[in-house]
């Protein structure tokens, strides 16, 4: 069973707090995207990689929950776990307070391989994830 | 039944779209929040009146499914459709191409309010949305 | 003597707002591009037609004063003119309340053209720059 | 003569990355306020600072020149230099390449003091700017 899971550190930038002095709902896919990045170059398999195999991976599903808010200058610890890769990928994201652990928000997102060059949709994950996976997970 | 709708046209900025060549998913939350306060608008109860009524509605959830990718300068008709009120917010968004009416995104938010003063999550909604909607639906 | 000029108007959305309840500075240089492309467009000359000419038009100089904030809601209107064209592009714009016509921020942007293949600084703009602009003059 | 510096490092998110393949020109003002906000808080005079000491600091004015681009997964190094405090805060910005230090764009904001409660503009800075800073200037 694979478990691979990643974590970075972001502080709330000024231009992110809306009106009513918290992070903008719509900002937290920018967190995801810094955590899912971190977690797809731990299989060597970052946009670069994605794009020189071949494959676009369009998001083609997102979902979050807020838990509680985030300010101005908190730190926050946004988690990225890989939950399925055979057929799409699909990764889980928490987040939480960096000092207190307290969690914040949720969510996950889904993608899934196109082939570039005809635009046709993968049903199942090119084989370069897979290879790409087994070498993280032979360490 | 109640049926609040509203529909906002959006062109796709330049500024919008990633390396990919199609607007990044996260922007899509802007669309849906673009249609989001004309539809809160239809019943007066935009960001301005939720202030003045002592309420936040802070989004406590979002979803959304990308069909279709949208490209730079391409125009969109953002659906939203009020379908919850008493106890939360539901809305739900439908996005197509504004030409040929292609369905590109689909999604939903969930807001619930939260007494201003006292920070205090209310399980039903404010009286005030109740009494807005029901002068729109008089009409 | 070249004078072309155009104008869009906007309506600042929620999410640009900062926690000052006024526009966050940096997303005027969005409102320019809006106003920017529309100006392109008026000699057949936007992104698209630039990338089909085989140059890159990067930004290479921004400034911007601002003289009044702008608020949730406030429809504004960004005037773009084209003030020099033959040896890189210099678009000024002038952001005004769309209702009062109070001036609330002015600027200008300059770019250069880059020949995408070669990726080398041209220092006279590309003969389809004159060729577009001269097809305009003539109407 | 005060001599006040800082440098942040920030890595090019993809969400910032347009279809010319270089962070969008207007993501430049989100990394020159991060580094900005850390040089103010140098100085303990940070937004929340600023707001606690009855003051708005509105930016005025913005410059920015753009040497070269920078790409996806570039770590960028903003150094931000307080240039002029006395009668406003004008901070001067060099971004450089992390790695080969080569200059990528550099700037400045001006912002000026506005009374909160009266909305007054402040033609010299209020003490609490000098204050800080000699504290800071002390050590």
């Amino acid at each position: 069973m694979l478990n691979l899971t990643t974590t970075v550190e972001i502080e709330i930038p000024f231009h992110d707090v809306d009106a009513m002095e918290v992070a903008w709902h719509g900002h937290y896919l920018k967190y995801f995207e810094l955590a899912r990045c971190a977690l797809l170059r731990k299989f060597n398999y970052d946009y670069p990689q994605m794009q020189a195999s071949g494959y676009l991976w369009p998001i083609v599903e997102c979902h979050l929950r807020y838990v509680r808010p985030a300010i101005y200058g908190q730190t926050i610890r946004v988690q990225a776990s890989l939950l399925e890769y055979e057929n799409r990928l699909k990764i889980g994201y928490e987040i939480r307070d960096a000092i207190n652990n307290q969690r914040l928000t949720k969510g996950y997102t889904i993608m899934v391989a196109v082939h570039a060059a005809t635009r046709t949709l993968q049903l199942t994950s090119p084989t370069i994830v897979t290879n790409n996976l087994e070498q993280v997970c032979a360490y």
